[in-house]
């Protein structure tokens, strides 16, 4: 009997905001496994910002998504049959097979992981490409020295959770931002952040001046627009700040910087980074954060949808900022 | 008889454009001179972009220039009197003794230099912080490699001439910016960049495109504004830029970043300096800057005002780009 093996496509370019329309779910009958493959059951897939830039058409911007092929993603999952000499069935994975519920593999970009004292979908998060991008911008780009102050925008967020924990680690005091006042209670109560702003409440500007009585010599930005706007404005000379994502400018027209003469006259440097370009500093981030984790000394949270074919949804709630914590979707 | 020092004061901050109001002219007797002292005959003051933002009574940028006491600026001189024993009349030095006639200095930022095969002017120039300014922004945080394009604004000035020919002689593809036939002309002609793009043609992206085929990896950006956004839609993936100036704002509203997207998207590095922040590399960089000049490998051109009383409209005109290359003022 032929398996089915499910899977989204990128179905059509978005014009704005995502839709479920630019995606499609089909079923496709798995091809019997060659010498040297080894197939995969995935069960979670990662669903990141950075896919949102990769449905548009734009030649600047690491590889379009191909139309009418599975979109982009990481994703973790069980060997459940192998033709290839190095790897066994019941190991468990990290790759990039994408919105799909199985991966078929030459064994090229898969990673074999331990999930004896880190649960599997860490993999994806806080010990994955996540925590790998947070771990970058603040160690290679902000360089925080004890006693600095470090700001991340989407504190709450799989990336940004990460970034403050690690910074606090580091001897500095953590601000975070976030939308509402339950992820900002979360980034303070159970990530040990040392402040949070809401920039929902409307007064963004004030709020992360109390937040920042001794201005901000670090930022660690996932979302551009009016957050970036303010948190310059709080910045002290000789400030780092590091790009990861503009998630505000996503859909739509292009957010300006309101104020750019700032660069020039605090001094600050500013780096956009993806961390998959960096991936001499994978091994050392991993090794630590892995280690956090199993200590129990970095906490993540996880939004889990259910089934392949809510993954759009999910999506598009993740760009809209819906989530909390890590947006995964669970796929057995 | 005691002598008179002519002085120009900061009598007020401007309000939007600098206006001939903004500034005093004073005559003070000079005061005799107290054992461990040098008295200094300024034969050229230095006027830059920098001075604007010091007219503005802004916490955060360097420090304020006080009102009622003489501009700040970079002067070159003759020792007239001497009660130091580390100084001779007749010995030139550079110092920053600010829009007067005279210095009286116990000696400290005082520097002695010869002015046989570097003319005493080009201290304040190509041979001074000048120089350095455009040094350090190549080659510390542009830090082109042969064959790569480098784009400077303001290209006829006196830092971005320095910076282009510096491309140059590394190996660099060089591209100005610069406003009108004459400057253009010049920067390609005089000073042997590879293209310069007329940005009061009308026709800025169009023609910077053409003139920079292979995209942009460095930007040394003294201006700004317009320029700025449009040289950022040209540059290429790990593009690094300078900002030394935005003289662009210096006068009335902020002026935004159209696409700051585009920082995250390239993952550009944007870097803001001061040279005086830098000291460090002021030996190095001005060891080979006048080696370069000495040579005749480094070609400059200056705008001289006669008299300390022309100073204020000199600086206007310079605000407004009327100034061709370094602005002196001749104060003999």
């Amino acid at each position: 009997m032929t398996q089915i093996n499910r899977q989204i496509l990128l179905a059509s370019r978005p014009q704005g905001p995502v839709t479920p329309d630019n995606f499609k779910l089909v079923e496709t009958p798995l091809a019997p496994l060659a010498d040297g493959e080894v197939r995969v059951r995935n069960h979670y897939l990662s669903l990141d910002p950075y896919m949102r830039g990769r449905m548009n058409d734009s030649k600047s911007y690491a590889v379009p998504q191909p139309l009418d092929e599975v979109m982009i993603g990481g994703t973790v999952g069980e060997i459940v049959e192998s033709k290839h000499p190095k790897f066994a069935v019941g190991e468990k994975v990290v790759g990039m097979f994408g919105w799909q519920e199985y991966g078929t593999s030459n064994g090229k970009g898969l990673n074999k992981v331990d999930d004896t004292h880190v649960p599997l979908s860490a993999y994806l998060g806080a010990v994955g490409m996540t925590g790998v991008t947070a771990w970058y911008g603040l160690n290679r780009i902000i360089a925080p020295k004890a006693g600095e102050t470090v700001v991340v925008s989407a504190a709450s967020g799989a990336v940004g959770s990460v970034v403050g924990q690690l910074a606090k680690l580091a001897g500095c005091r953590a601000i975070g931002i976030a939308g509402g006042a339950d992820k900002c209670r979360y980034v303070v109560d159970s990530l040990g952040f040392d402040a949070c702003v809401d920039y929902k409440a409307g007064n963004l500007y004030q709020d992360l001046k109390a937040a920042t009585p001794d201005g901000v010599d670090g930022y660690f930005d996932n979302v551009g627009g009016d957050v970036l706007d303010v948190t310059l404005a709080r910045m002290n000379a000789f400030g780092r700040i590091a790009l990861c994502g503009m998630i505000a400018g996503y859909d739509g027209e292009p957010l300006p910087m309101k104020r750019p003469a700032l660069l020039l006259t605090q001094r600050l440097l500013v780096q956009g980074f993806i961390v998959s370009e960096h991936m001499e500093v994978w091994p050392e981030a991993l090794g630590q954060l892995g280690t956090l984790v199993a200590q129990k000394k970095l906490h993540y949270r996880e939004t889990i949808a259910d089934g392949l074919e809510n993954a759009p949804e999910a999506f598009m709630g993740l760009l809209k900022g819906k989530n909390f914590g890590k947006q995964l979707v669970k796929l057995v």
